[in-house]
C-alpha cells in the first residue's frame, strides 16, 4: 500500500477540536477536562502518549490554554502537540502531582476525567485537587468523536481496504486444516500488515472455540468439519478496521448452512436499516428479530455492534437501551452472531458509516459462505 | 524453544495468593479489594481478562469467597479461575453495576481499587457502592507480587533466554545500514517470537532518535555513524523479558566509546551493589554516581530501573526517594543511559534478580560494544 496516500490531520483540525471541547465544557458547567494517554488525547492533540505508571495528563480548562503534564523522558515524544498546549515535564524523582497542582490556581470545581485514566491516578488527583465534583469525560468526548469527518472516514476506508485485500489473499493462501489457530491467524495478520496497517490484532476461533465470541486464540489444530471465525483489523493513521468472516473447513452440514444464512440475513438487515435519526438500539433489535425469528435468539449473546474509529470499541454502542439517534458520519460495526455452545459459531462483521442515504460498508470482502480445505 | 518445558502455576498457588491477599486486607483494615483486568487479577486467579469498555471485576471481601463479575460473552474465558471465585455474568443490555451491587450487602467500608481499573468504572463504582473510603490497591498487591517465587523466576529466565538467543542471531543477520528503524526492529521481533515469547514489544531508536529514551520507532533509515538502541522483550507464561542493547553502525568515535564505557560501568556497578536490605534508591544513586563522576550526570534523565514480572514496569522502582529495602526474589531492570540531545544515546539494560548472594542477571547476551554494518 502506498503510504504516501494516507491523509494527515492538519493542525487547524486539532485547534478546532480543542476549541469545540472547551465550548462543550462551558455548556455542561465543567471547569476542567483531564485526559491521560487515550484515543481522546490523540483526538484532541495528535499526541500518542505512552500508557504506563508515569503520568501523562492533558489538562484543559474551560477557557484559556491547555497544559500537558509529561514525564521528562517522554517530553521529546510530544512533538507538534507542544504547539497546542503548554508542556510541563516532571523528572522520575519528582511527584507528577506537584506538576498537576502547579497548573491550577485554587479549587478546580467540576472536573471531567477521561474514561481510560488509571484509577490510581484518579485517586491521587482526588487527593491533590480541591474539586467539587468528579465526573466522566466520556459523554463529552463522545459527542465530539462519534461523527467522523471526511479525513477520518477516508482513513477508515483505507484500513478496511487493507482487510479486504488481505482476506482475498488469505483465501488463496492454502488450506487451514492442520494449522493451529495461532498459525492461521498469523498468516492473516502478516497479510494484513503487508497492506499497510501499522499493527494488527486478531482472533481465530475454530470448532467449538468459535462458540465463544471473545475467545483467545490458542493452539487447537483446525480440522475438517470446523467452522472458523476470523475477527481482525489494524489502524491506518490511528483509525481501525474491524472485520469478521466465518469459513467452514470441508463441506458444511445443513444446520451450519442455515445458521450462516440467518447471520448473513441479520447482517444485511442491519445495514439496510441504517439511517440518520434512528435510535441505536433499533439496529440491535433489527438483527435480533431476524435471528429470533429463525429460532436462535438465545444464541445471539452480544449487542449487534459498537462504534469504530480511533478505538476498536467506542461510542456509539448498538445495544438495547441506547436510544441515541444515529447521525451522518457515525461509523460502527454490524456484527450479528450465533453461538452454539460446544459445537460452533458464526459471526459476520462489517464496518458501516451512516450517510444521508443510509448505511455504506467500509469493507467489501465477500460475505458468501466460503468452504476451505 | 520447547514449550513443553514451561512451568505452570498450580491451582494451590492461586488459592494461597488469594488467602494471603485476604490476610493483607485484614491487616490494613480494608473491607473489599476490587480488581479489573490487570496483572494483579492474573496473579491472583490466572484469569487473563480482556481490557475493554465491558466491565470485568474481581471482588475480594476481607473474608469469604471472592466473586468475579464478567460480561456474558466473555464468561467462557474465565476457565479455571471459575473454581476460585463465584462467577456473576451480565449481558450487554444489562448494567454491570447491578451485578456489582448484587455481590455486596450494605456498605462496603474501605475499598481498595486496582491501579489499572479505568477511571470511568471507578467513578461508577463510587456512585454505586456506599464506601467510607476509596484507596489504591497498589501497595497491597505490590507486597504480594514483588518477591518472585521459584516458578516465576524460572519463567523470567526462560523469557530472558529468548532475548539472548534472538540477539545472538540478530547480530549475525546482516547489516543495519539501509534498514528503517521499523525494519530493523521487525527483524529482532521475529527472531524473538521464534524463541517462544507469546508476543513481543520493542523500541528501535537510531542516530539522534536514540537520545529520546521512550522514542517511538519510526521510518528513519539507519546509516553509518549511528548509535542504535534496541529495547525489547516478551512474555513467557505471562512473565516478561526486558533487555536493551546499543550498537554502533560503523566505527564509533572516541566520545561514543567513552560514553558506552561509562554506561557499561554504571550497569555493572548497579548489579554489583544489589543485596537484600539495600534501599531501592541506593541502586539509582550507584549508577548516577558513576555517570555523574564521568561528567554526564545531566544526560541520565531517568531512574536506573523498575520491577519486572507480569508487567514490563512494576514495583519496585529503583528511583531516588524510594527507601523500600530490596528483598530476595525481587526482579528488576538495571538500565542506566546517557542521552545527548540531537546526537546519540546509549542504554544497557539487564533483568536482575536479588538473591541472598547478591544480584544475578536473567539474560546473558554480550554487553561489549558491538560494531555493525
Amino acid at each position: 500500500m502506498a503510504t504516501a496516500n494516507i491523509p494527515t490531520v492538519p493542525k487547524t483540525t486539532y485547534e478546532d477540536r480543542l476549541h469545540r471541547v472547551q465550548t462543550a465544557l462551558a455548556e455542561r458547567g465543567v471547569d476542567w477536562l483531564l485526559l491521560g494517554p487515550s484515543a481522546d488525547l490523540f483526538y484532541l492533540t495528535g499526541f500518542d502518549a505512552h500508557v504506563s505508571e508515569r503520568l501523562n495528563l492533558l489538562m484543559v480548562p474551560r477557557s484559556g490554554d491547555p497544559s500537558l503534564v509529561v514525564p521528562l523522558l517522554e517530553a521529546p515524544n510530544v512533538g507538534a502537540a507542544g504547539d497546542l498546549a503548554r508542556v510541563v515535564s516532571w523528572a522520575d524523582h519528582e511527584s507528577p502531582m506537584g506538576s498537576v497542582a502547579s497548573v491550577v490556581t485554587g479549587d478546580t470545581g467540576r472536573v471531567a476525567v477521561g474514561n481510560h485514566l488509571y484509577s490510581a491516578f484518579l485517586l491521587r488527583l482526588q487527593d491533590t485537587l480541591g474539586a467539587s465534583a468528579w465526573i466522566e469525560a466520556g459523554p463529552i468526548m463522545r459527542d465530539l468523536r462519534m461523527a467522523k469527518d471526511a479525513v477520518e472516514i477516508e482513513l477508515l476506508e483505507i484500513a478496511g481496504r487493507a482487510n479486504d485485500v488481505a482476506w482475498e489473499a488469505f483465501l488463496q493462501a492454502g488450506p487451514l486444516s492442520g494449522l493451529t489457530e495461532r498459525q492461521a491467524l498469523q498468516r492473516l495478520v502478516d497479510l494484513t500488515l503487508a497492506e499497510g496497517v501499522s499493527s494488527c490484532w486478531g482472533i481465530c476461533a475454530s470448532g467449538p472455540n468459535a462458540a465463544a465470541p471473545h475467545y483467545s486464540t490458542g493452539d487447537r489444530v483446525i480440522q475438517p468439519g470446523d467452522s472458523v471465525i476470523f475477527d481482525w483489523g489494524g489502524p491506518v493513521g490511528g483509525y481501525y478496521s474491524d472485520v469478521t468472516r466465518t469459513v467452514h473447513v470441508g463441506e458444511p452440514d445443513e444446520e451450519f448452512r442455515k445458521v450462516y444464512e440467518v447471520v448473513l440475513e441479520a447482517n444485511q438487515a442491519t445495514l439496510d436499516a441504517v439511517r440518520p435519526g434512528l435510535a441505536c438500539q433499533e439496529l440491535d433489535r433489527t438483527a435480533r428479530r431476524v435471528i429470533t425469528d429463525a429460532g436462535y435468539g438465545e444464541a445471539f449473546i452480544h449487542r449487534v455492534g459498537h462504534g469504530l474509529g480511533l478505538e476498536v470499541h467506542e461510542e456509539p454502542y448498538l445495544v438495547e437501551g441506547n436510544d441515541l439517534p444515529l447521525a451522518e458520519g457515525m461509523v460502527f460495526s454490524d456484527e450479528p452472531g450465533i453461538y452454539l455452545e460446544g459445537r460452533f459459531g458464526v459471526r459476520i462483521e462489517d464496518a458501516v458509516v451512516c450517510t444521508g442515504e443510509g448505511g455504506r460498508r467500509l469493507n467489501h470482502s465477500t460475505r458468501d459462505l466460503v468452504v476451505m480445505g
